[in-house]
């Protein structure tokens, strides 16, 4: 970590028209989380003091998704090019006297490692004026070079348009990431021109001022996978693919089996347990925590939810926010729990709808079992004490509570409360009528010949 | 397109024995439709005005595949090549005058627009007397190679086992799909013999016989994708992958986000609309049209169905034929719909199947609702009004109509009309037995022992 | 197959640390078989007369695991090597003469072909005393070298670390698995010596004692896939997919179509027939067996099931242990069975729970029916009579009789039996309160106004 603070300017005025979305380009998400604030977590992560997004159009859909995280919001009216959408965070930075890290919202994987390598860098006793972040891609055709020595201290940033054919052979290349102290930042942004074929104000100038100067600028390097840059709707498939890929790497590499990791979707904050296993299929919103030794069989869609040791989930199980299962608990096939309490050894193995409930340990809800938690205007509780058993088919009108150790008959609408150790009934008579459905077939099969 | 009328002779008369079925190799299906109708559709888009298939073996299949298409079924009885299948279809274009092109029922992903090519070709004012398509696959072993000059020219047609090393350096490759007037058709097919190993007639020859009569023939160059031929099981999932690739990269282009591309599955038909979110794992059938901003969540598996503007679906949502959705309408997990058309804002969000039924606008149908429309012999509608609320665990048994603004208690069997915010109740009194529960378990637990 | 008889002597004494799990490496299951099961199952499948396995820690979950399968367990109590590991199983096949193979608990797609071959090689007329088996990695970078001449007869086996760079260019590796007679095998293990970095005593070095005393020793090639080790959960899954995907191509090549075959995972022992289709995401538990002309939809998970020739399951079906659907039977979306034997053309399409069932031919279980097999302590059984019709929502608690023909009436808790041709109905008349429900709704939204 470095000693001087950092600020962040995360450009993000793009318009981003190869997306075809009304939604702003940054956020769209990645893991469940928007691409921009992967960005912002990382900086958060790498001790920013400071966060400013430079916005253009849409700018109302970025300040909703970053009202509550600390972050200020620049405004570029025009897009003269990333030196001038650089110099839009000035004022919200006025006063700022640490390093400025610029980073770019369509690339939502830099590593709150690389913000701090790159800070750290500038905090050394040999600390060059700027340092930018280079990658190596397997294919450096579109990217301009960096020509560096074995330190990394750069000779020339060059575009690839205008770079010779050994320049244009420097698989080093520029992600445009650039780390500078804000006392330098703002006057070699003032001098950077735009006498280029767009007109167009480019912020790696300054390094090239930089060097002009006399002073030195180096570079950084990363993996290429960390720079990720996302156009396009396949492009932040892809960005999804690679992000999904190394994090199924890592569960599997903390013990848990992964039957086919392909199939297995993380959110961004996803934590497994040891010997975790998860079948084909599942699917994890954000929110999630799955304890040590628990299983989750093929088709599963779990969010919000914490999964105590040992518990079994699925298959076709759909845990919502809220959901809290215990120790050995079980949830089965066609079961959707939402804000549901489940104690240790509780079970609902089939077709239930568990919402705003508590279940206590070792209950046990049968198949096809609702709780009735609204009633199209507010939303209520229920309570099924410990032991209890609640018969199939069953629909429990909250609020309402089933006490410990009783036993709902199957087929009940329980809308009364019912006492510990007690017996619920809610059924009529059963009537039978011999013969009837002989004749209602015959009439049947005659009114269909008629047809 | 082509001035010329363009007839399709599609042969199909292959015994298939690798695919090892009891159904015809040409009507196994890609993206849901049989991949014989892939050609003839194509050929439908590209204006021809005659389609005749050659069928051998199961003639009867094909024939009712195509009933309604418009295509003439030529049979060959013997099969003896290629040149010899296409002669089958001479009484079937008796009369006819235009431009003739021989594909392949086992070669499905040929395109109109393709086609469109070659009958351009053979209308211009230099026309040749044929043109084959040719294309250039990774790996060209297998196939007989195009020599042929840079305008297309052909000099020569040669089987890979007939080539020379240098001709089998060459990389151009016949797919065997060939264009040729009609009136040149016949004579030169009649020209063509069977002195060769297998004793066949084959259809490229007349591609020499051309030549040696001083006349020009060109070869039309496309993308290997699109001559994918398949003869197992195998090459019919590596034809369907690559149709699945290529849909998805569009619909991600036309501004789709697909979480995890490689688990959507389309149909031949499927219509997508922008800043659609498909979520891993969605299938879709024939006869889907989804509109703009519709959120399709995990497992969902959708036919026959249209998606009005803000809608989300699933997870685990399952729409059948008929299932027609308003805008911002809900359905939720393991939820069925099947002729269920939904009102603006209506919502199924849970263990529900909803069944030649109508839902009003803005209607709550609670959990574990169903719809009871057969009674072992006809289907009955059921009618549910705007604004109504049905509790959960309700059989609705059609027909029935439930009011606007009615509501239908939780666990009601509604057979009776339910007039306009009426509140129908269908329900027994709860009944208790205090300490039932202790005493059963007592008596259980006694015989469980006693086993 | 060989006429001396096999033993086999499985190493799985290493600790596995790598994989991170409370369960012992070679119990991790791959197609839902432990891996060392595959292994044993491999041996007895060649015949082997003796199977012991060599067990360091955890020596009660491996002796659990083999418990019913004539395994013999043998311990090592330090780990000193492969050849020292060997050795220890030298008590337990006392008296055995006949042809040692020495397998790895954690290598465990060695073929009972390659078992055999292996064995067959040692009963030849000019058996060598030694054969180890050898394969082709695409890269052979960590393994050690075997120097051989054209018919395999070895010349020199050579660690990695060891090896000059003309036999570091050698691609024949070696992949552990030797075979010896037991009479040569015990004489030579007395002989390897630890003299090297490790202090190890390694199992190859009887090859180089062989042939200092002059014998002669050969080398077995087989495919690499065939030797895949695993000692991570990432192993463990690329080993689960290079076998999935083995056995996905098998059954396309016999005759069922996979729309797409990386979504279908099956069990070690899944039988599939001809023209069975199976949609994508389907996977397959141990004990299923389906007949030709199946249909599986999407998103099925089977278990211990048998399913009759035109059967169509799911989309969404859960078939579990000891279902068995007769011929063109339907299980439908959302239900779960479990012993459930389904007779000709039964039909269960809809959110439905069977369980200890039995439904005669033709009959129909309505949307939502649940049978309620369990009351806490024991399971009892339903039977559905052929023809009978179950009205949707209906709950049948068990033990009880549908009679063949009746009909139930839907949303009724059937708690008597019903005799042949009947109705059974159990249901309170429907009352309805005129206006009620506009009252709530004015109240309610009141209240809510107010909080």
């Amino acid at each position: 970590m470095t000693t001087r603070p950092i600020a962040a300017i995360i450009l993000a005025a793009g318009s981003g028209t190869r997306m075809k979305s009304d939604t702003h380009k940054v956020l769209h998400p990645i893991a469940g989380k928007p691409m921009l604030l992967h960005l912002t977590d990382a900086f958060t992560a790498a001790g920013a003091a400071e966060k400013v997004v430079v916005v253009g159009a849409r700018r109302e859909q970025v300040e909703a998704a970053v009202a509550s995280l600390g972050v200020r919001i620049a405004h570029q009216a025009e897009q003269l090019g990333t030196a001038h959408a650089t110099l839009m965070a000035r004022e919200a930075l006025a006063g700022f006297d640490g390093t400025v890290i610029v980073a770019f919202g369509d690339t939502p994987f830099l590593s709150a490692q690389t913000i701090a390598a790159m800070a750290a860098r500038l905090d050394a006793a040999d600390a060059p004026r700027v340092a930018v972040l280079g990658f190596r891609p397997d294919d450096a055709k579109a990217y301009g070079r960096i020509i560096a020595d074995g330190d990394g201290v750069i000779a020339k940033m060059v575009e690839f348009k205008d770079a010779t054919p050994d320049e244009r052979a420097v698989d080093l290349c520029n992600s445009g990431v650039t780390a500078v102290r804000a006392a330098d930042l703002w006057p070699l942004l003032d001098r950077v021109g735009n006498d280029n074929a767009a007109g167009e104000y480019y912020l790696p100038d300054i390094v090239m001022l930089a060097l002009a100067d006399g002073d030195r600028a180096v570079v950084v390097e990363t993996v290429a996978d960390e720079v990720i840059g996302i156009n396009s709707r396949a492009e932040l498939a892809y960005a999804e693919d690679r992000w999904q890929a190394a994090r199924r790497a890592q569960a599997m590499a903390d013990g848990a089996t992964l039957t086919a990791p392909e199939t297995v979707w993380f959110a961004h904050d996803t934590v497994l347990g040891r010997d975790v296993t998860v079948e084909p299929n599942v699917v994890f919103g954000p929110g999630v925590s799955v304890a040590d030794g628990v299983i989750i069989r093929a088709f599963c869609h779990i969010e919000g939810a914490s999964i105590a040791t040992g518990a079994e989930v699925g298959p076709y199980a759909r845990l919502r926010p809220g959901t809290v299962l215990g120790e050995k608990s079980k949830i089965g096939n066609f079961v959707e729990t939402k804000k549901a309490v489940l104690g240790k050894g509780a079970k609902a193995n089939h077709l239930t709808y568990l919402g705003d409930a508590q279940v206590g340990e070792g209950a046990n809800i049968g198949a096809g079992t609702i709780t009735c938690n609204y009633d199209g205007f507010f939303k209520y509780p229920t309570v099924i004490g410990a032991g209890a058993f609640v018969g199939s088919n069953s629909a429990l009108v909250a609020p309402v509570t089933i006490g410990e150790g009783a036993i709902v008959g199957a087929g009940s609408v329980v809308t009364k409360d019912v006492e510990a150790d007690a017996l619920a009934l809610v059924r009529p008579e059963q009537t039978g009528l011999p013969g009837w459905a002989k004749r209602f077939r015959a009439a049947m099969a005659a009114r269909k010949a008629a047809k």
